[in-house]
This record gives C-alpha cells, sequence and structure tokens, in this order.
C-alpha cells in the first residue's frame, strides 16, 4: 500500500462493543485511519464520540447522509475512502444502499439485512456500482479456520460427509433486555433485529463458518426454533438438521440461553479421510484427526501450516491471536484489496466475505425461520 | 453381601471385546463370581473360552439352553445366581426370555432386543416373574454422570431447557465389516443389529444418558439417518431433534463415520439456572457453568460431590477412575439388590437400568429410524 | 497361565486405600485369587477384614509371620503361591525379609524399606533366594508409560536432554495428621513412613518414573525439603535439580501442600528430536512434539503406539483405562512371569518393577534430603 | 488523553519481530501516534522501514542520537512525547540513557542492559530526570495475570508457600543461529544479549512474572545453567531454585531446547487456602483451586473477576484477548500516565513496569548466572 486509506463510520458511538471492536480492527496494522464519522442519529452523541476518537469535529456528523452528502464533496485527497457500518441490523440495508449510491466501498456488519429480499437488492446494487463490498463474517479471519479451508481444498480430509457447528452463548438466559442492556434490547425486537436473533445473531456465523470451510452450500434445513424466556418476542434457542451440496449431512445449533456459555463457537468437519476441529474460544489451534495417522495438533505461525493460514498471522507461535486480530484480517485484506482497485486494478478481489455472503446467510435465516414454522418440515434455501 | 454371587454368561467368547468388559466389571469388587458359562454356540469355541477362564470343563455349556437346563439342575449353593447375556443384538430376547423362564435374573447388554414388541414382552416377562433384570446402559455407571442427575434431581441448575448429546466413533468410516472386523459385521446387519447402527448401538446411549440425568423423557424426534458408506445397509450416521416432557428441546446424534474419533460420548445439558458438561473421554470432570458465579470443576472422590457420586467411586481424587470401573458399578449395584434378594427382601430395588429403560431405548430407536423414512416427520416415542 | 495363581496379603485391613488398589489390581483379570491374609496386626481386625473379602477362616492370620508359618505348611496345591504387602513402609523390610525366607515370591508396595542400606539388604536376599520380587511402582504400569519408554529406547526423540517430573498434591496443606487422617499419620511419621514424606511418598514416584522412561539414572540431586505446616516433622515439600546420566538434567518436585492437586504426576521428557508429555490424571495420552511435524496426540489402544503399550491395553480406543488398570498391569505382568517360572522356567522375567528399582528409589531418597540438609549441595546417589 | 501521544522508535526494522509487535500494541487503542524513527542503524534501511510505516521522510532518521537532537529541536506540538526502544539488548542502555538525557519518556524492552551495574545507573538517571520509564514485561499485562496479583494482594489465596513457574522454547534445540536466523543470533551473542540467554530472554519474564503475581522477591537462587547445543556460547537451558521472602520456596525453569514447545510461559502459586495456575497460551483463564470448595475457572470479562482484569479487557468474555491486547495494556497504562503528567500531574504512576523491575531482572539475571558458576551455590540478588 502507497498510503493509509482513509475510514468513515456509521454507528459505534459510546457503549457499543461492534463499533469499538471494527475500530481496533481497522487500526492493528497501521494501514487504515479513522478520519469521520457518524456514530449515532443523536448528533450530541455522535460528537462526543468524535471527540473521544480524536477526530476533528467538523468530521464527525449527525446522520450519515450528512456525512456522505459532506465527505463527497471533500477533494480526493482527504475523503473517506470506505465507510464501515456498524449499526444495528436494521439501519445496514438503507446506509449501505446509500453508502453505495454515493460512491463509497463499503464494510458492514452482519446480518446483511433484515430480509432476503432486501439482501438481493443490495448485493445487486453492489453489483451494478463496482463498489467493493465487505461483509464482516469475522470468524472467518482466523488463521486456523482458513488452514482448515485450505486443507479441505486441497483435498487433504477427502470428500465431506458430515459437519457440526454450534454457537452457543449464555447472556440471554433471563430477560436482559427489559433490564437496561442495550445490546440485547435491539437484538430480540424483530423490527431491529429480524425475524430470528439466534439465527440472524449467532447462527448465520455458524452457517457461513460451514460453508466457507467446506467449500459446500447449505441446500436445505429441517429447524426447530424455540423462545425459552418468558417475555422475549423473537427465538433464543435454536437446532437445525443440514442438508449440504455433494450429499454433506450437519447439525447446527446457536442458543442465547446456555448458561455460562460465552462465544463457544466450535466446528467440527468430517471427512472421508480425516477430520477436523475449531474451537472460537481457543483459536489457534486447530484438531485434525486421521484415518491413518495420529491425531495432529496444528498450530497457529508454526512450520506445519499452509500459506493462507501464514498470510493471516502476525507473531510468532506460542503468541495468542485473538478475536481482534481475526477481526483485524478482513479489514487488512479488504484494504489491500481496495487499495488495488485505488491503483487502478478494478478487478482485485480478496480473501473476504462479500454481498453473495450476505444473501446466502439471508436465505439461510429465512429457511430456518419458514422450516421452523412449518413445524420442522426441510426448507430449501433460495 | 454374605458371600459371592454366582454369574454365568451366554456370549463373550474369545474375541468379543464387550464380554471381556461384563467380566472384568463383573469381577472387580471381588463380589462376583463367574462360575459357567455358554461362550459360542459352537460348543468347542465355547469349551476353549472356559477353560482360558479357568472354569470346571462341566460348567463350560454347548448352548445357553443346555446351560439353564444344567444350571437349574444344580443344588441351590451351586447353581448360578444370575446370567449375564452378551450376545449379539439378535439373541438378547431369546436368552434373556429362556433365562428367566428358568428363573434366572438377567443381566443383558443393550439395546435389549431387535424391536420395541419383543421389548415391551420382555420387560412384561421380567414383570410377572419377579426376578431382577439389569440393562448395561453402562454409561450412566460413571459417578460424575450420577453427580449431574443429583444436581438437576436437587434442582440446583434449575429447569432444564436444553440437552446436547452426541457418540461420534471412526472406526466404521471404511467398509471394515468386509475386511474380517467381525464386530463391524454384526453390528451392519439387519438381522442380527436390529433397524440401525447407529442408534441401537450408540444413538441409544446417548438417549439413555440424556434422561437419566435429566430426568425428562423424550417425546418426540425428528431425525435423518445416512448411511454414508457405500455398500453399507445400514445407517452408519444420524442427526436428531429431540422434544422432551416439560418443555425442554435437544440435539443428539451418533456416527460411526467421524473419523478419528474414538468414543467421544458427551453430553451438555443447559438449565435455568446452571449448566453441566460431561465427556466420556475425561469421565472424572464434571464442568458446571452457573448464572452467577465462576464455572467450576467438579472431579470425582473430592469432597465437593455429593452421595450418589461418592457411592460409585473406589479411589481418592486424581486417581483416574475408568470404563471398567463405571461398567463394574453397574454389576455392584445390581449384586447388591440381588443379594439383598437372595436374603428374602423381595422388593429390594437398585441404582442400575432395568428393563423399562430397555423399552424406552427401543422405543426411541423405532421412532428414529420410522421419522427418517419420513423424511424427519417429528415423531412419537410409543 | 494354566491356573489362577494364589495370593496372600499383608496388611490392608479396612480402611487402608493401598490395600484396597491392590486387590482389586490383583482382580482385575482373573488371574490372580486372594487365598489369605494377615490385613492387621490386631488378630480381631484382621479377622474381620478377611470376612469381609469372602476368605475362609482358618485363612485369615493374626500376624505375618503366623501366616508364612501356616502357608509353608500346607500342601502345594493350596497354599499361597507369593505375598503382597501393603503395611505401612517400616513394615515392608521385616515382613519382605520374612516371606523371602520362607520361600515366597514377593508384590511389595513403595518405598521399599525405610533406608538405602535396609533395601540393598533386601535386594540381596532377593538375589540369593531367586525368588521373584515385584516393586509396585504402579505408575509404570500406564500404558502410555509404556509407550514413552518405548519410544525414547527407539530413538525416536533423540538423545534426552531434559526432564521435568512432578507430582503435587494437595491433601496435607494443614495438619490433617492431627486429625484422625490415619493416612498422613503414618506418612508423616519419621518411624513408620522414613526420612521424608515427600520423596518417599511421591518424590520417588517421580524418580523411578523419568528413570523407567528416559533409561537414564538419576545421578546427582541438589535438593531443598521444607516443612511448611507447623507442627510437621517431616518436610511436605520439596524442589529437586537432577542431573542425569548421558548429561541429562532435570527438575523434580513433589509437594503435599498444593493446594487443590489430586495426584497430579506429571512428567515431560525433552530430547534432540523430539518431547514426550504425560499426565497421570489423563493417562491415556501421549503428546508429542516433533523438530519436524506437527504436534501428534498418542492415545491408547489406536493403531498408532507400539507393542508395549498394546500389551498392557484392555479395551478399545476412548474407553478410559486409569488406575486400577495400570496397577494391574504390574500384577498382570508379575504374575505372567511366576506362573512361567511355576512353569520350570526359572529365568523368566517381566516388565514390572524389581528390587534394584527399589534399591535406587531409597538411594534417591537419601541423597534428596542428604542434600537438602547440605543447603541444596549436589549430592550423589550411592 | 486529550490528544493522540507521539511515539518515535529506535531500531524495529524490518524483519524485527519485536518492533512490529511494539508498534501494533502502541496502536491498537487509537492513544498513541507513530510519528517519527531510527529503526536501523543503517540509515538507507531505516528510511526504508520508514517508509513502509508511512512516516514523514524528514521523521525518519539514520541514528538515535540524530533523531533525539532533531525532536528535540522540533516545537513542542510536534515533537515526539516519548521513544520505544527495541533494539538488541546491547543497545537499550546507550539509547534509553541518551533518550532520558534528551529528556524523553522511554518505553524500553527488557532485559534492560547487558549488566545490573547499567541498570542500576539507568534506574538512578530515570530518578533523577523524573522521567518516566517503562520497561516492557508484558506479560504482566494479560488480565488475568493481574486478576491473580489481585486475588493475592487481597489474600484470598492464603501466604504462598510455592511457586512454580517456567518458560519452555523449543526453537533454539539446533543451532539456527548459523544458519541465517538473526533473532537466534543476537541473542546467543554475550556481547549483544548479555551474559545467559535463557534467563535474559525468558528466564527474566518468569521472575517478573513470579514477584508481580506473588508480591514477593526472589531473596536467593540456586542454578544450573547448561548449553545443550554442540558450537553454542550462551546456555540454552537453565534450572533455578528460588527462595523469596516470607519464607515462599519455587522452582523456575527457562529452556530454548525444548522441542515442540513455543511461548509456554505458565505459572502456578500456591498458598495456604488455594492456589492458582496460568497459562500464556491460553491467557484468558485462571485456575483456582481452593481448600474448601471446587475448583474454579475464572475467566477474562465475565462479571466474576476484579477491577485490574476489567480495567484491562477490550471485548466481551468468550473472545480471545492475546498478546498484542496484554502487550496493548502495558503501552495504554503508560500513555495514560504520561498523559496525566503532561497534563502537570508530576506524581501520577500507573500499573506499567518500571526501571525497579528492570534492575531486579538484571539481578536475578546476575545471581543466576553466578549460582551456575559455583555449581549451584544458593546466590542472593543484589
Amino acid at each position: 500500500m502507497k498510503r493509509k486509506l482513509r475510514m468513515g463510520m456509521v454507528g459505534g458511538g459510546k457503549d457499543a462493543f461492534i463499533g469499538a471492536a471494527h475500530r481496533m480492527a481497522a487500526r492493528l496494522d497501521g494501514q487504515i485511519e479513522l478520519v469521520c464519522g457518524a456514530f449515532s442519529s443523536d448528533a450530541a452523541k455522535s460528537k462526543a464520540s468524535g471527540a473521544e476518537l480524536f477526530l476533528a469535529d467538523d468530521r464527525v456528523y449527525g446522520s450519515y447522509q450528512e456525512m456522505f452528502d459532506k465527505e463527497r464533496a471533500l477533494p480526493a485527497d482527504a475523503r473517506m475512502d470506505f465507510v464501515s457500518i456498524v449499526t444495528p441490523n436494521h439501519m445496514h440495508y438503507p446506509v449501505a444502499m446509500a453508502a453505495l449510491d454515493a460512491g463509497f466501498p463499503v464494510v458492514c456488519d452482519k446480518p446483511m439485512t433484515l430480509s432476503l429480499e432486501e439482501a438481493k437488492s443490495l448485493a445487486d446494487k453492489a453489483k451494478s456500482t463496482g463498489l467493493l463490498f465487505c461483509l464482516t463474517h469475522n470468524y472467518t479471519g482466523y488463521p486456523m479456520v482458513k488452514q482448515a479451508r485450505e486443507m479441505v481444498a486441497n483435498e487433504q480430509i477427502g470428500k465431506i460427509r458430515r459437519v457440526v457447528v454450534e454457537y452457543p452463548q449464555g447472556w440471554m438466559a433471563t430477560l436482559v433486555e427489559e433490564s437496561g442492556q442495550k445490546q440485547a434490547a435491539w437484538r430480540t425486537d424483530p423490527s431491529r433485529a429480524g425475524a430470528s436473533f439466534t439465527m440472524g445473531d449467532i447462527g448465520s456465523h455458524c452457517a457461513n463458518l460451514a460453508e466457507y470451510i467446506t467449500g459446500l452450500e447449505i441446500e436445505s434445513v429441517c429447524a426447530d426454533l424455540t423462545s425459552f424466556v418468558p417475555g422475549r418476542v423473537l427465538d433464543d434457542d435454536g437446532s437445525v438438521l443440514l442438508r449440504m451440496s455433494a450429499g454433506a449431512k450437519g447439525v447446527l445449533w446457536a442458543s442465547g440461553i446456555a448458561v455460562g456459555e460465552e462465544n463457544a463457537l466450535n466446528i467440527r468437519v468430517y471427512g472421508e479421510k480425516g477430520s477436523l476441529e475449531w474451537h472460537q474460544q481457543e483459536p489457534n489451534t486447530l484438531l485434525v484427526h486421521w484415518l491413518d495417522q495420529p491425531i495432529q495438533v496444528l498450530r497457529t505461525s508454526t512450520d506445519f501450516v499452509g500459506a493462507s493460514a501464514a498470510a493471516n498471522t502476525r507473531l510468532p507461535a506460542g503468541h495468542v491471536e485473538g478475536f481482534i486480530e481475526a477481526f483485524a484480517n478482513i479489514y487488512r485484506n479488504f484494504a489491500q484489496t481496495l487499495s488495488q482497485r485505488l491503483d487502478g486494478d478494478r478487478s482485485a478481489t480478496g480473501d473476504f466475505p462479500d454481498a453473495d455472503d450476505g444473501v446466502r446467510g439471508m436465505a439461510f435465516i429465512e429457511a430456518v425461520v419458514k422450516s421452523s414454522k412449518l413445524n420442522s418440515e426441510w426448507t430449501a434455501l433460495k
């Protein structure tokens, strides 16, 4: 890269976890600089957040529309190069559409939209504008997830037969949304979160991870969603049987009521010749079982992992790289691609999730919700 | 106990893993003595097996019928007190029926029979004869499984919401039944194994374990069975959604094609106030998550486990008690109860699985097979 | 084996953990039968213990001398074949000497004696009588310990450079010996336990394990023993630097005051080409690191372990074999050797620790105690 | 903080791991901006490194002396606020002395100097100038290390009896310094690394960590250093017995020849009422054993950790924070203190290691080297 890229942000004011995570991820490698933001729909809050981030006051905006307008009016060597959208789910669509319309490449948190229809519309927009669009399915940024994908692609573990992927959390085990927990409040509100809490917030990560590693597609689902906590509108627990392309089968489950679980995203992939096991909470390790040799423990940054893992690692082995580093890999890979585009390579692409992943994610969520309503009838993803 | 109990055995000749396991389990506490056996339907093989076990030649029989007849004819202070049945599945029913008819209490390997109908008939026989019947769902013999059950019963973790139980194995990932692997041969033959390999052999352990720990019943299932290995008749992989009594939900899966997995029976139980996690391959530990305090690691033989775990442990903490010890707990609890019966307490009962568990197991297997045939329609256990 | 071997026992009355452990170990494989015992120096207690074990009353003796006399007088096809000595440490020497004098092969708990001098005398006696002598350094009975030894012997991990072995326990963190804990009482009494608690009871296991796996000898020690708990006479904690043959170095420590530790015997062995790691509390796993390939996890009963591990395993992979099974391997290997001897092969030997290991253990204990008294001066084992 | 702090850097050119680590750590929280550097003693290399970091060409210097001179000449609102020194060990002393003389606060990598004498001289200089000095014993930046320190300080685990701390690595198991491995080359060269490789590079982390957590001081050491790899000048392995203040004892070892180990810094601290266990390679977990309750697993970002851990965490529980985040805590705590100083609070201090820690580290190294030369004689730290 010849210069740092300039980032704007929509959402991510003071108390928002995910905005701070995006900023740390963008910052880590020193290739991206936050230059402006519309951190809240409340202009005063936005200003206060911007000040905390040492932004010039005239680059902190009261609304995303204002930001896109004013940034577009700045000279090319000052205006933001792309926008990062870290609002609650329901705002992803309008903000991203506006950004693309204004000519800004987009990094957008997931799930991409509230509905499959919106997602398709947004993907079409990205395609028609030719602008880069990155969806932060951040768990695919982990080096050992990339190692797993590479091993499957290289046919090291053979044809995939079974996938088991799960994402249990415990923080929604009681009615926290009623006690002022903002993160919980919007996630359990259909108008802001969409048709499902568990599938939108965490199940979609499972689906994305399963498809990313295996290179297969989830074709149909048989699902049972439940709302366990009295007074909650959306589901807080869900189990899904999977039928994937090439005859693979699977189980996917996600839960917010799994008391004591933190972010226990785990995946196991069983092939004809070997199997892979990865745990997000201990992400530098990939366990490999083989038909014909002992269990292996592959570790980040050792000589025994492939090129894609190596390219997404920063430290020598034994120095844990965690959530922020994985998230930063998404930003880094996006930034490198954007930099190539800015340098004139209009077809440059990179290793980060895009609008198509977003469409698949929304198709998954809609199919799961539909199947559950049909008493677990097998339902195809559209 | 006033004297050692005398055990006869049907099945379990030279190369049978499960027969040897039963004998070690029966032997461990010095309260049971193997006195006779019909180890094979081939009389010469039976004799050879008996000789290896240092049995008197006249107590080694060529058939179970012969054994029951001749043992019955022996004086009361010499004849066997009970029979242990460790044949392939299809023989459980006729041998157990004959044993009960001959007046012998029974320890029987699982699954109890080939069909639910047989199971009910056998349970009726056990009831009508009043003879003790023990089904070796041996995994319930582990102290930390009993601890989990006790904690649920004491309402320590609150109302149960979700159960996740799985039993992956990898030994059937190729067509081993064609290469002389006897264990695989009968388990994949419907006439000897029943309607399902995965559910009969390992899935039924999952179901039993889930019910044992939670005290709930699996009410209906939504299942997807698959036969992955070309040339195999029975399923070798299966996933099941569960609906249990009191509104609990769950996921159960079992597989023979999970390359590299050994006997990874694992269970997690999520309640309103806490959750429990247990792994058969590291059985002396029970992980407990709480809503309002840090994760706890409960360990066998410490001061921090309850009476039922303590009663099923033999060693100080830190000295691993494994599969044989857990299996021996089934035998020990059965033997103590039988001893009480022999001493005249005709209503003595104990902590071991019985014919009712066997019926439930067969109902589970049949419902799963039916649901899978109906493209995963929810199917009630009968 | 042509018949079961007949075992007598000295010590191991009702409340003694180690006596019960020996009996379960002896019993597990159905090749050894307990026929007599002098379970306590109190004749009434001995009788009561014998009755609980279903022994004939005339084979339960009031003293070991009586037992040796009367058993010797029995016909050859009735008398005990060997004696197992499970008394507190101070009685090992006189009982074992008497047993050998009476012509009985011996299985003896460790440490072998109270002093190095006694140990040498006992080893000489074993040699001069030509009788089998087995010292139950039971941790060497674990299959994965044998696997480690085999890998070192086969030069798979190269020349050994460093050994780290430790045995922390927490049960002596307070003055339990004053509160009626019998196990603690004799272990902290120099007249019954010897010159060191930590080194006699648990450190000697470390030393034995390190030598067994590496095939090297501990040549000199630099030690620091401490008695932390006020009012305790013997040490309850000790750290030792090791210099071993062939230039290897090491660290060994053992402690009774490591609060919360159970029996956390762990060993790591670092060679020029690879390294090995084993934990007694998860004994079915051996972790192997290599210079030039990924970490491997070797597991009991898989195809990927060698002959010595395989010969000391009873179950398919994934079914934990624990403390009793490992202990039983010592008994089984002893019994097979004794059986060969009884069949006329007078030079038969087997894979179990013997009197020479006992002498080395006592030399280790004495050198550690001496070094500690000399303010950690390097002290050679004699 | 009112503005970002401006950082200069000495050392840390293109291929240097530690320079990149420092930069990511400084960058993570968006409070520190790299504005200048003397990245190499080779001016061209320095320029090239600066360009990669998007620095203005006139702020990239050919030597640290030039940098200090020219930065001092800049206006106060442009010049660097502090300097980060990330050179090989032998340059720490002259660069840090020059920085302090030029009036710049210092962040310096460890070990602080080549000798205890230098360290004392540098600490005196820091004291006399009144400038902030931070030594990057980065492992103390982990939240669960701070949690451990807080629990000890709060007397939750009682008086400390025993500490076991170790830092095995395997990368030096062969003569890598001869094959162009620059990191290895200077670390094994006494003129650049000091009197000991293992103790200077990794053992000093162990000593610092043990003292940080326990609040005790290492008073004397009994050490055995070894150079295993033929052709290597400095030691590559070392074991140390510790005597600490308040009667605590310990074992410390560090090794570069522990084949297959990555950066396995581990510590266990045993007190009278509880014990603590922490592993750098899984840093978000602190295991706590208690005398009178079950084992607890404390996890970063949960409600069950104290204020100091919470203050050094950025993400919700279950999202791993690793090496960079811990390192960033050192920088953040330093930056906050420096900011307070710049705002006029001249006595502001913070939670980061300082020159006194550096002096203690050098005293530890010198005592270990001396003890080892004296055949492991107990040697006091001066």
